[in-house]
């Protein structure tokens, strides 16, 4: 038998949030660390907004580790843009090696799991990811210009304006409690018939049931081990799916601890949002500013599982009739 | 200052690769593994086809190792397309973990690094990589539709149509020669003015540059220590070019063991390519059928560095004005 999961020892140093007017508004928003409330970051078009979210996502959590460029081995970066150009011309400025990811809505764990492994295994001393997602740019690209005013079936997510920064050293044991990386686990790539671009929640959910079911039987753990259960982001409808999914597996249980970071980012009836946040920088930006400070505090969880899930399909895939591929990748982070 | 050298210990166990009609006609024509004639593999849609070469090159590279999908650890995998869905699809059926890469024309290198990484560290047993491009999806996805028949500029270059996959473990001494990656440098994001996306091999000239000066720096080596250096794709005038900078560094003697992918993928007068060969499945196709094989001969190099160097912008960003950022990542092989 193969081995799938990985023994990580990752701290994390610091990490950072950028979103837009929307995300500040919602129930997290004076926990994001920068927010530009037209949403275009000083310019012209979209495209560049973004670009600019990844820059000042990177910059801000270099200065809260209080590292410069020079010092990070290495990064792992992804957008839901084509060709991943949020990222290659957000990070231009900076003097680092860079690795380009495309996992859709998954790029997040992706990334802090791939940083995680160079820096556990010694290969590298410190290593950044930084992911991205615009409203404004996504919707043109994969749906219709903003502009058309489309209406939205009540499946759909919105795509949050958000980017989250990650900084990860190899761990060393220390004096005040730390956020550190200890298990990874990634996805495979499921599709299960979905085929219905309003509805990534269900194309994603059969994805997420696989990786936790091999996570928990890989390493005989059930989900009340774990104070807080996190998936990034199957919404409202696609996190209602998991749990059902999960119940038939004989995890009733899990439903107790699970929460989904496309649902905390927004108020779901006041923001009309209808199924929640979606977008490679949702789980990001709710990671960085809610998840991995709760692990911190006195009376947060210990111990919690997150994972990033992506929807793998294409405008072009979807208008030639195929059904939407999924993914989801696991980390195991713990207070210690 | 930072390590940014990996130290690396992953044999190569197999590789595979496969083809359209033209590279078949090409000067490696008979030592690519699989060809189409009509370039379509079966398939409906020439994003089908992508995808069914990417299948095609893994079943092949599984074959050639005498191993099954469960057997491998971890896939990375990438194409030219959209969301990257020549791979998602392409991958679909396998019982795999999966990261999505995005690097444009660099993705095969930086898949065989992360793949390296991954095994060489001991993480995870055995990994894959999987790359793809092909000539009638690109051109319509970056340029025109191919019934338009565009003339194109001497310095373009022609995306083959071609997939490769690897399958790299840590590296155990054995009788037989193998080719081992020994060490990688992953190539930071660099931009230099070019805009015209008829000139790729000008935009990714200067970082194929900047990783090979930051790795002959950091191992103390020069250009000659190497039997061959291989760059995959910059054709004839970005390999020109590259030539042309490095004599400006003091490695004139670079050009005497220099050759690139996308120049000895086609013959480039009687097949009318202009600068040569391009795409994720260039270079990858080149060092399965070639590089390789070339290392394990008696008469051949003993040791060489392999880079693939990727263009980073969107049709979008050149329609908005920007540059062309580009990326180059290095791999040592060496037969031990």
């Amino acid at each position: 038998m193969r081995n799938e999961l990985l023994e990580l020892d990752a701290r994390i140093l610091a990490a950072a949030s950028v979103v837009g007017k929307k995300e500040r508004e919602g129930p997290l928003g004076e926990k994001f660390d920068l927010c530009d409330p037209d949403g275009r970051f000083g310019r012209k078009t979209w495209e560049g907004a973004e670009s600019e979210m990844q820059r000042l996502a990177f910059n801000t959590v270099l200065a809260k580790a209080g590292m410069r460029d020079t010092d990070v081995g290495a990064l792992f970066a992804g957008d839901l843009l084509n060709q991943c150009v949020g990222s290659a011309y957000g990070l231009l400025d900076f003097d680092v090696p860079y690795f380009g990811l495309y996992g859709a809505c998954s790029t997040c764990a992706e990334g802090l799991l791939l940083a995680s492994a160079m820096v556990s295994s010694g290969l590298l001393d410190c290593c950044g990811t930084v992911t991205s997602s615009h409203y404004c740019s996504a919707e043109r690209q994969y749906r219709t210009p903003i502009e058309y005013g489309s209406q939205r079936p009540p499946t759909a997510q919105w795509t949050a304006t958000a980017a989250g920064a990650f900084l990860v050293q190899k761990n060393q044991r220390s004096a005040t409690p730390r956020a550190v990386i200890r298990r990874g686990l990634p996805g495979k790539v499921i599709e299960k018939g979905v085929n219905d671009a309003n509805n990534m929640g269900a194309a994603m959910a059969p994805a997420a049931l696989d990786t936790l079911l091999r996570f928990f039987s890989a390493t005989g753990t059930r989900p009340l081990d774990y104070g807080r259960i996190f998936t990034g982001d199957l919404g409202h409808e696609g996190g209602k799916l998991l749990c059902e999914l999960m119940a038939l597996e004989d995890y009733a249980d899990f439903a107790d601890v699970y929460d989904d970071c496309g649902r905390m980012i927004y108020f779901k009836t006041e923001q009309d949002v209808h199924s929640g946040g979606s977008g490679c920088g949702c789980s990001a930006a709710v990671l960085a500013a809610e998840i991995l400070p709760s692990l911190l505090r006195r009376n947060g969880p210990s111990r919690v599982l997150f994972l990033s899930t992506g929807a793998m399909m294409s405008p072009d895939s979807i208008k030639q009739g195929q059904n939407i591929p999924a993914v989801a990748h696991l980390l195991e982070i713990v207070a210690e």
